[in-house]
This record gives structure tokens, C-alpha cells and sequence, in this order.
């Protein structure tokens, strides 16, 4: 039995190809004393994955050479700890492969739910990332105006889905009509934007007639200098990410209105990770989970079939062609 | 008896001119029913009189032919209003004249201290600035680095001494030896550095070798670059003022790392002004004067006697001239 690995060959210079990554066999690792086994089922695919390759961030950087890092839900197959039997459903990062071997303090059980997607998406970091992110920073009351970008994106659909049950004029930016025929119809939004159609400035006048209260940035670079200009007075940006800026080694230069804008019109801009709100990890579980049941909640998924698909897939993740949450399914019955 | 007004003749389009200002005589104005004389005694100069004049910030903007705006310390002369007195000392906005007529609501009375410049500087806007952007939006720990721009400022000076009595590492950058000496004799500042010696980032990572976890932001541009980059995970900044940007009709461009590194390493960044924080202004205050009387907060005062020196007054603080709070003193007395 083998390991498949997906290893990065080498650091892009410049824009991420399949052609950086390479397939190998390895034996399947043996667990040692206290260790435990576990197999990948499903394998997440975050714009993030791009930054890493760039240098250390919250979490360790990917180096040429190194199985490709990510975040993945997997199965105990062998456990030398008592905490942890085979059949078990843990978080682990994995990275891009079918086997590893963790401490057990690198592993969480996770609650079984059915689809066990959804323990990736909107149960997962990605829902509570969206979820920390509005609740937390953005905090928007009802009557607020709230701009998304890659509102069709993993966190971007459910963070504006959650700012749409807070009461406010919701308007998503995506980069197709069809995302935004989408972010209407089914998310509910009140405006959505194709932001390769025209200028943005203008748009954005068009849309959020009253300004901005809370930018919930996944892309920063142009757009996100656009959407500054806009805000409105104590608006709140929440930093998620800056995805037009992953995947290039030439990052636009920064936005014009830092800091003179936060201090005219008294912003606030906030990073974070889920971690940050690990208290209150539960509750957000258990609210996602009622939103999703009551139907008041779309969850988007966009499942690829097969380990060897995952480079094309971050590929075009990073293009922006996915649709809600893309994730990478490792073994045909997860 | 006259009112010296001087009048904003026409806007900069690049530096700030004492030329482009202008003094005229107009008749004292006679209060109406219910309203108030007030005579100006201390006329406060800020960076921010320069921002007005590029459009609508948090008050209103200075336009062409208007005299001057500016903070100011006034005595009531007449009153027509049962709540003011003659004597009554006020905090205004006068601008740059000797007389002004207000509606009673324009008006707050200011607790008679002595030195009365006090209330301008460590007692006003200058100090709870300082007060509340430290101790509300940076909340240094003991033992954190906390860097301050323009640190021999009004507002730096204060915030600088603040963080030193929350146990913190402090960090000066000022733009001279001068300010530098006394920022590290006067203030117990730990460094203390010259921003015009040498390149910024190689200076920052010898005074700050932790990295920096506070970053009090009086002037943007470089140096917020320079600093954003030496952030460690979850710091703050407190974002003041971006003076490195007001007195140019071309801004540099925005800051790279914005957001990205708002986003890898967690970052708070937050604009702010004094009356976000109203309900606990008393509060401030009573601390502000405690630490003066203590011997802990050294006041560094600037003042220019004479409403004529205001135009080259203020043209010298953008330049950098002044060591702590610049004011005009207008009437002697005062």
C-alpha cells in the first residue's frame, strides 16, 4: 500500500501552475509510541495555501520540496494513543497525501455530520472564519451597508449570508454575472456586482448609495482601495485576505488612503484567524449548524474527485473559478 | 475696538505658506438673543488645520476665504445665554480671530486650571488624544515594544510617557538629535531615533529587536510602511494622524503590506478622536493632572505669543519645529 504525496518541485517566481507540483509514491508511514496514523478524506483548498509558498505567516511556510501543506479532515486508521481509535474523524493538516502520523495534540476530533463536507465548510474553519469575521469585527447592525468581496467565494457566501440575517443591505462583488445571478437568487443578496465589468469606484456609488459601513475584504489590492474610499465614518474593515495578491511576484502598490482615511473617518481594520475566538468555537457550530438546518443558510460546495486533481484545483482557485467552498475529495466514500 | 481675523486667502496646492494667509480688522460682533461673545486667550495649532483644507475630514472643511479654523481657549466677554457668564472660560472653535459669537451649545466649560495653557495641552484635545488612543487602542502590556512616531510632538510626547508607565518598552522617533536627547532625558523613553540619519527599517530592527507590538501613528507615509513591516502577530495601531501627508499635493503611495499583513499577522489598526471616548473624558482628565502632579508626565508647551504668528507658526510645526504642544497665545494675560 503507498502514500501518494503531492510534493512542490519548486516556488513559483510568478503565477501558480500544475506544473510546480509533482505526484510521488512513499511507503505509508508506521505510527510510533504515542503516535497515530490517520488517512486523508477530504483535503481543503484555501487561497491561503498560495501565501504560504511566499514565507512564514501564522503558520509555517511551504519551502520546495515539501509535500504541499493543507488542511484536511481524515480517519484514524491506527492509534498508540488512548485517546484516539481507529474510525475516529479528525482536523489534521495533513497536507497534500494520503497518510501521516501526528501527536495526538495535532489532532481534533470532529462531531460527525452528514455531509461530512460540511464539517469543511460551513462547519469548518471556513464557516467560522466568515462567522468570527462578521460577528466579531464587522459587527454590522441592521440598515448598515455591508460590501463582500469574493462574495462567492467559500467565506464570502456564508459571511454574506450572515451579515443578511443581521438586518443590513448586503452587496457582494464576483467576478462573473452568473456568481452574481447566483449571490441574488440564492444567497439573498441585495446587490451583487460583476467587478470585471466596469469601474469600481463608480459601482460602488451606484450600490451603496449610503457608503459602507463594514468591508469584509478577502482580496485586498484595488478593490480593497476602492471600498476605502468609500466607507463611511467608524466603518469596520475586516481584513480576511488578499487574494489578488497571492499570486504574483509583483504586488500592486499599496492603497492610497492609509492610513489619512482610518484617521479621518476613524476605521477600524482587523486580521485574524478562527483561532483567535477558540472560546467561543461551539457556539458558532451550533448556530451555523441551526442556520443550515432552518434553510436560512446556502451552503456552496465544490467538490473535486481525486487527490491528483489538487493542483489544477488551487490553480483555478486562485483564477477565482470556484463557486462556495472547494475542497479536494482524497477517498470515494468520504 | 477691533476682531483680528486672519483669513485662509486661497488653498495651498502644494506647501503651506504663510503668504497664503491674510489678516483683516472687522467690527467685534454684537451676540444675538440667547447666544455669546467669546474673546480668544489660547489659539491651538495642529497638524490637522493642514488636512482640513484638502476637504471634509471629522469637521468641516476650510475653504478659501474663511477665516481660519482652529481650536481654541476663550473667556466669555457678554452673554445672553443664562448658563454662561462674563469670565467663563470655554473651549471653542473660534479659529483664527480675537472675537467669535457662538450658540451656547458650541460652547464647554473648561475647569480654570493653572497654568491655563495646561488645558490646551495635557488637560485637552492634546493630551486625551494621547490618553485614549494609548490606553483604549494600543493597551500596551509590560514588557511589549510600543514605537511612536513624531514622539517629541504634542500628542507623542504625552502617548510616549503613557506607554512608559504601562511598563512597556518605548520607542521614540523624532527628527532630530535634539528631540531625540530629550526624548531619552526628559521622557525615559528607552531609544530614541533620528528618522533622518539612516534608512528607517535597518534602525527600527536594532531599537526594536522584539519586533514592535504598539505602533502609535502620527504620520503615516514611510514610516508606517517601515513600521507595519516590523509588527509582531496582534499588534495595534493606533492611527492618529498621517502629517507626512497633509502639506503636499502628492501623496506618497499607500503603504505596501496593507492588507496582507493586516491579515497574516492579525493586526488592529484604528482611527479615532477624542469624542469617541466622551463618557470617559472626566476619567482622563483626572488621571492626566494626577501624573502632572506626581512629577510622572512631563508637559512640554510650544507657545507663540501673538494671533499675528499663528501663519508661520503653523507652517513651522508642519515642518517639524515645534518640541510638544505648539499653541498661540493671543491675548498675554492668558
Amino acid at each position: 500500500m503507498a502514500n501518494r504525496q503531492i510534493v512542490l518541485k519548486q516556488k513559483p517566481s510568478g503565477k501558480l501552475a500544475p506544473e510546480h507540483f509533482a505526484l510521488r509514491e512513499e511507503p505509508v508511514p508506521t505510527p510510533g509510541p504515542g503516535e497515530v496514523l490517520v488517512r486523508t478524506l477530504l483535503l481543503s483548498l484555501d487561497a491561503a495555501n498560495r501565501a504560504w509558498m511566499h514565507g512564514r505567516t501564522y503558520t509555517d511556510p511551504v519551502e520546495s520540496g515539501d509535500v504541499m501543506h493543507g488542511f484536511t479532515l481524515a480517519r484514524v486508521e491506527a492509534s498508540n494513543d488512548p485517546g484516539f481509535k481507529p474510525g475516529d474523524v479528525v482536523e489534521a493538516m495533513n497536507g497534500w497525501q494520503d497518510y501521516a502520523v501526528h501527536k495526538p495534540g495535532a489532532l481534533a476530533k470532529v462531531t460527525p455530520v452528514k455531509p461530512l463536507s460540511h464539517a469543511m465548510s460551513v462547519l469548518g474553519v471556513t464557516g467560522k472564519t466568515a462567522y468570527f469575521g462578521m460577528l466579531e469585527i464587522g459587527r454590522p447592525k441592521p440598515g448598515e451597508t455591508v460590501l463582500i468581496s469574493a462574495a462567492a467565494g467559500a467565506v464570502g457566501s456564508i459571511a454574506a449570508q450572515i451579515a443578511r440575517m443581521q438586518g443590513a443591505r448586503v452587496v457582494g462583488l464576483a467576478g462573473s454575472d452568473a456568481k452574481c445571478q447566483w449571490l441574488l437568487r440564492e444567497c439573498g443578496l441585495d446587490a451583487a456586482i460583476n467587478y470585471k465589468t466596469a469601474a469600481l469606484p463608480k459601482l460602488l456609488r451606484q450600490h451603496c448609495p449610503k457608503g459602507i459601513d463594514v468591508y469584509f475584504d478577502n482580496v485586498g489590492g484595488d478593490i480593497f482601495e476602492a471600498a476605502l474610499f468609500q466607507m463611511n465614518e467608524r466603518g469596520r474593515i475586516v481584513c480576511c485576505g488578499a487574494v489578488s495578491q497571492y499570486d504574483t511576484a509583483t504586488p500592486t502598490a499599496g492603497p492610497r488612503g492609509v492610513p489619512g482615511l482610518i484617521v479621518v473617518k476613524r476605521l477600524k481594520l482587523q486580521g485574524f484567524i478562527v483561532m483567535d475566538y477558540y472560546n467561543k468555537r461551539a457556539e458558532a457550530e451550533r448556530r451555523l449548524a441551526e442556520w443550515v438546518g432552518e434553510g436560512r443558510l446556502k451552503v456552496a460546495e465544490d467538490i473535486v474527485e481525486g487527490l491528483e486533481k489538487a493542483p489544477e484545483a488551487l490553480c483555478g482557485l486562485l483564477a477565482g473559478e470556484n463557486l462556495g467552498k472547494r475542497m479536494v475529495r482524497v477517498v470515494p466514500e468520504a
